[in-house]
């Protein structure tokens, strides 16, 4: 019966030994101990290098890598993942923050987010980060700030496209939306940077995120690269940056799949000299967030009590939505569903207990909401085992309520 | 047009001096530069008294009125809330340490969780609060703990019940569940109790929250009420204190409407004989959370930039889902709606601007999740304005995800 449903994508990333899955090399039992407690969060510093090699690896090597640290601004993987890429990408003042602790050249970081703070404006101007500028309000307090402090702002203009990636995640662009500039409104903006005297980079496109579809992402890269040597024309000023996002998404739920990059370097190769040719001082930049990290990444929470109501078994954790609030399927998802969830001190063992069968596992909050497996295949656990939900190295943490009825936070461990 | 839509019940807590909203007499805007910077929850108190007051007036005397701190666990408001009630009730550790803060006395205090850790177990007998057991499992710990501390520890047993509270947002009983005992399995569970010597309180019996339908919340106490009479049978031991929860609802989205408490005193006291005849020692509680404070706040946040998008307005907030992600239609929501949304100091100046019409207000977050109102008809807002969300006194700032994208937290005052 179960052969005909939807499976989770097989979890190839964390190997399994003796039973037990191991977290950069380390059987995850002693993982734990060395953490100190439950619950937490852990990220292999191996597999995301690998992620990037295997990236760059299809990538035409002109083609710019950055990192979106919104996706796990965890200190210790920024600074793993400043080693890898190009650039890194922040949507706050405190984000901004760490990413200068890494020590990368400030003109390699950007600041996107459609609220800006004056105090945050001001810190990127002073950094000399490239502020990707979100509307014609914000342009004038960033040339006013310059001319408070005497320093030349860098900006790129972020550009809301009249395009979208289809069957995304979640939408950027496409129609009316809060984020960037309407791409009919970016002539007359330029003209403003133009006149300002700023510093002026280039473009932000962004389209969407989350996607498993190839040909729609790179559907979308072709729009956005045109979009830019379109908008080109009508600037005063040189373009040196062309970034157009990410889109790729990885697979969460039964029956997503991994999508294989290769075909987005031959696409992107078979852009780069219209695009040199249009824009000769112009790099292209990929930025990405999840796609990096994302799979990395494995929550870790332990058995508290072990329940069986009414014939169904309940795994009631230390852990839950409070700590991983897309896995209890509480962002952004219509309707819940599961993440891949393992017993990871007890991976094989299935079936082989009286009470075997499906298993819910759920959180310490007083809440319906409060799940992360329902009714899963689930190895017989007991009391102390250690239930990993994969697929959470992005996302999780700095994403969920970590305050909701005053549990201990997660701990956060790079290995 | 807008006339045959469902329409927010109007909001009749909070009056209008001069256009501007006053939060405890005292105008928004003065409020916003006395908390010193947006964005922030403020929760009225003489509105949390008076909420208390109205179902006082409606309650027979001899029922018990708790407060959840779940709902809003602000130390000043807890504090308050002490104040007004007849019990606290917490969900962790650290909602066990807010409580004990406030001087109440411990023995008003119970403890409901899934999956109470050891040291949560031990805190609460230390302090002498009322641990409501949700496993065989976790009585043995506790047995365990009184006898190694010397310490006779307070027990309730929280029964997972056959039945649920109909057309509630939150359902907690019913079917398999990971919450309390189920009900069938009580009488073997009581035995326990009284063989290992325990304090025996008596029973917490929650169906669900959040309804707005009287006739189910009536049907649910009922059912609740016989249930504990019927355990009651089965108990070697005699029943003190009988908490049926509260399920009392608050209006959110259009269409829904405030529901009169009148007729549920009248139905409370039409049971309290039968429940004296077979209980005597028994009082009745009632357990309340959002239905106490969540109409008393609001969530208060700036206007930063103001965007017409291919013909929509859309406010840029300095605030959004990270500090009220139910707002947002992220918390247990499948379809999303709007909360009641005003423009504070400005209310009533509509359609007398060029582009006024519907507006849309979203929050700083880069994600087209972080949205407080979508295409609603809102006064024409300047740069600096306050966009003020209703009934925002529950689960809000506690239950967001502050860190998402590193902005500051939201402050919270209690006025």
């Amino acid at each position: 019966m179960t052969g005909t449903k939807p499976q989770h994508a097989p979890q190839i990333h964390f190997p399994v030994v003796d039973d037990v899955l191991q977290v950069g090399g380390i059987p995850l039992t002693r993982l734990a101990q060395r953490v100190g407690r439950t619950p937490f969060f852990a990220v292999d510093r191996a597999l995301c290098t690998a992620r990037v090699a295997s990236l760059r690896a299809v990538l035409p090597p002109q083609v710019a890598l950055h990192y979106s640290i919104k996706a796990n601004p965890m200190p210790a993987l920024v600074q793993h993942m400043a080693g890898l890429v190009d650039g890194l990408d922040v949507a706050s003042g405190a984000e901004l923050r760490t990413a200068l602790d890494t020590g990368k050249d400030p003109a390699r970081i950007s600041f996107a987010g459609p609220a800006k703070l004056e105090t945050e404006l001001s810190q990127a101007i002073a950094a000399g980060a490239c502020l990707n500028v979100e509307s014609g309000h914000e342009l004038a307090s960033i040339a006013r700030i310059g001319d408070a402090t005497g320093i030349t702002p860098r900006v790129a203009l972020r550009i809301n496209p009249a395009f979208e990636l289809k069957s995304s995640g979640m939408k950027m662009g496409g129609g009316a939306k809060p984020f960037g500039i309407d791409a009919e409104l970016a002539p007359a903006l330029l003209g403003q940077v133009a006149s300002l005297g700023l510093d002026f980079q280039g473009f932000h496109i962004f389209s969407g995120s989350q996607s498993l579809r190839l040909d729609a992402i790179l559907e979308a890269q072709s729009h956005s690269i045109e979009l830019a040597m379109r908008l080109a024309g009508d600037s005063p000023l040189a373009v040196r940056h062309v970034n157009i996002g990410g889109g790729l998404g990885i697979p969460y739920f039964p029956g997503e799949q991994r999508i294989d990059p290769a075909p987005m370097g031959e696409h992107l190769a078979a852009w780069l000299p219209r695009l040199a040719a249009a824009l000769p001082q112009a790099r292209l930049a990929l930025e990405m967030g999840r796609y990096l990290v994302g799979e990395a990444g494995i929550y870790v929470t332990r058995v508290i009590d072990r329940k069986v109501s009414r014939g169904e078994v309940f795994l009631v954790l230390d852990g839950g939505m409070h700590h991983h609030l897309a896995a209890s399927g509480n962002l952004g998802q219509v309707i819940r569903k599961n993440y891949p969830v393992v017993v990871g001190n007890r991976i094989n063992a299935r079936g082989d207990a009286p009470d075997s069968g499906p298993a819910s596992a759920t959180g310490p909050l007083c809440t319906p909401l409060d799940i992360l497996a329902e009714r899963m295949p689930l190895a017989h656990a007991r009391i102390g085992d250690l239930v990993v939900v994969f697929q959470s190295g992005a996302y999780g943490a700095s994403a969920s309520p970590a305050m909701f009825l005053g549990h201990p936070p997660a701990l956060e461990v790079l290995v």
